[in-house]
């Protein structure tokens, strides 16, 4: 199956610095074939990109999907407050179908605002997955554990990294302990072996907030990056949620790791948490990629939002409008988000020889113009909406705002009736 | 001319605590002639407002209109830097129709993003004036003065203002010294004179960032809000453009203004300005609205993102979610901004009697479902985007997204055409 992309002005976010081009794209099966000034071949499908800016899709490094019912739930409270009260209870009575259609949901909300591939976190992950699979997202999965019931989640894990930790496959598992204060430490050693048994990373939450580093240290008399670097977590590939109040020292053993940190800026906002200093773990050499969080604590899953939010927070606490530009921004939501999931030789930019999967950007509207500066346009002009079609893996998941072969109208149905049996 | 709209879920904005209800809304002329749960009545026009929030237009407290070919333009630099080297030469170059067409855009920009009134300063303002008019814009509008050529500007807001601030007018002519470090206190008191002679307010900025309240405190051996009260501003209306670094002992003259401050949240963190204690003004009495700033300094007039970062800076500078609520930022874009505007009579709430200027806000989409709480929704999970409707003065001015009467098309091209030749 061969797609020819036509007539596009490209941003294959290669290199330290813009480069768009007017190119034609040719896509064959699931990988990009060739990218030319003009490509005329015989092809089963052609996309008129006129007037469209197509980049790598956006990757958005750490999710909770199914929590897409939270939505504005009991929302302006405090961390614990939300979660023991409105949170938890709700969670214990989720049932696997709502599992699958809440995330169905998020699924169809990132990819409708440019999205191509998540890294989630959860339970009931075989219905998330189910999920992933119909809406054609490309996505890494894991089963999160805390110190109970861990038996039936490492045999999930073992059985479904079998099926899809394989060549070609768009989902990929990891293993994933919820973090350092929820779990004692033969939970977090077990979760670094298995990733290490099946060849795979490893997903937490690290230094969310102040409260959590204060509950670890009083524990264990050290750091939580400390803590987790003596349980051996980064001799596999990690990808570190949030990571706020990271030290210098901590700096110094996170120089070192594979995959990076997730940083989740209006997660971080919404629930008071704090501001990760992105800058100055990027100037070590640490990857940062975006998330959002779960809908719980983020309210949308629109990356272009976190984008804006991830700019403007490091501007305001550097005091330095330099510190950070919209084409580091732009890299911070593809490859560098790529890097973080360990999916950069295939993802992330667009080259031939990785994956399609990439976005149409549509240009020619008001907030929009001019276009003095692209990167600064889709960085902190554009949103989610702008996205005009989408293509994960060679497919065509949306064009023209429609979801093809999804029906959302169903979807949002079902979901709203789950919010109302359990809200 | 009678229009009714039916089917509405309205959030009227009336009050302490949202009140979402379904209504029918009368509007007769340009006014709000009743609302309530069924209306049958002959009309000229019938808005079918299914699956529709209807809420007041949102007010935006501070722009510069004419600045919207600057958008990308030599962005992520210092201000001193990008002012000098990208922003005033080019500045002087605009011609009086470059201001029409730059302004045009901008107010058609806002109208999209469910923007119904705005309080703009800059200078070739019967230009800006004849795009307001064009668009059907609702407006406060000043000729930006600092110690130059102050008389033609003087003479311009006499003309104008005896034109426009007459009852039912839509504009509004305030006057405008341009801030306390850039106007020379003679400048400042011609403008408060004027003010006074005209019955009218006051728009000026104030205290944006901390060299510039060095400078003044070196210059005058006072506070910048100490300066303004000390030469009789505070004895008209004011908008107090930015307000990031009020102390305790400016809040107790603030205390007593009328009009109130505009928070730019955006435009202060992208160029690194700071961060203004909203919570705590509000706290002491202060009104304080929502402004974008020019887009210069903003990329975006859309103010569902400055309500989203308005919010999340709180919440983290506060280190407390509980600090601001939903409704209190939509307050803020709303009712909050009329009262900083002095338009709290006129527009602000749904209410019968006020001006008929509402915003159609579609609900059934993905990224809004599900709806726990529609302030939320609209506040932290909406954007421009998601405004299908909006009247102002009692004229549809955008229907299904798309502007009546207005060729989007052709204000581009002109745009693109002024930023080709100038930047």
């Amino acid at each position: 199956m061969k797609k020819l992309v036509k007539n596009a002005y490209i941003l294959d976010m290669v290199g330290e610095e813009a480069n768009l081009r007017k190119a034609d794209i040719l896509v064959s099966g699931n990988q990009i074939a060739k990218i030319e000034p003009e490509i005329e071949e015989q092809v089963d499908e052609k996309i008129n990109a006129k007037n469209m800016i197509v980049m790598p899709g956006l990757v958005n490094t750490h999710t909770h999907l199914a929590m897409s019912i939270f939505r504005g739930y009991k929302d302006d409270q405090k961390l614990m407050d939300w979660l023991e009260n409105a949170i938890f209870p709700v969670e214990d009575k989720l049932e696997p179908d709502d599992i699958y259609w809440n995330s169905f949901l998020s699924c169809i909300e990132m990819i409708k605002s440019g999205t191509t591939t998540c890294n989630d976190m959860y339970f009931g992950m075989n219905k998330v997955i189910e999920s992933i699979e119909a809406t054609g997202l490309r996505a890494v999965v894991a089963w999160c554990m805390t110190d109970d019931a861990i038996r039936d989640k490492v045999e999930k894990t073992r059985e479904y990294a079998k099926k899809y930790n394989v060549p070609g496959s768009r989902i990929k598992i990891f293993t994933s302990p919820h973090a350092p204060y929820s779990c004692n430490p033969d939970t977090i050693k077990l979760c670094v072996d298995l990733a290490k048994e099946l060849k795979t990373g490893l997903h937490i939450h690290l230094s969310e907030t102040l409260d959590e580093e204060k509950t670890i240290y009083e524990r264990y008399d050290k750091r939580g990056t400390e803590y987790l670097n003596d349980l051996g977590v980064f001799d596999v590939p990690v990808v570190l949620a949030h990571g706020i109040y990271i030290s210098d020292s901590d700096i110094a053993i996170l120089k070192n790791i594979k995959g990076g940190i997730s940083h989740n800026p209006i997660s971080n906002c919404k629930l008071s948490s704090g501001i990760c200093d992105v800058v100055k773990l990027r100037k070590n050499g640490i990857n940062v990629g975006l998330g959002t969080d779960g809908i719980g604590s983020t309210a949308t899953l629109d990356m272009f939002e976190e984008m804006k939010m991830a700019a403007y927070l490091q501007k305001v606490k550097t005091k330095n409008p330099t510190s950070i530009t919209a084409y580091e921004i732009l890299k911070m939501a593809t490859i560098e988000g790529a890097k973080v999931l360990g999916l950069e030789d295939e993802i992330g930019t667009l080259e031939v020889g990785k994956k399609a999967d990439m976005i149409f950007i549509k240009t020619d509207k008001i907030h929009l113009c001019p276009e003095n500066d692209v990167c600064a346009n889709i960085a902190y002009s554009a949103n989610g909406a702008d996205v005009d079609t989408v293509m994960i893996d060679g497919n065509i998941i949306m064009q023209n705002r429609k979801m093809i072969k999804i029906n959302e109208k169903e979807v949002m149905r079902e979901v709203k009736k789950i919010a109302k049996r359990l809200l």
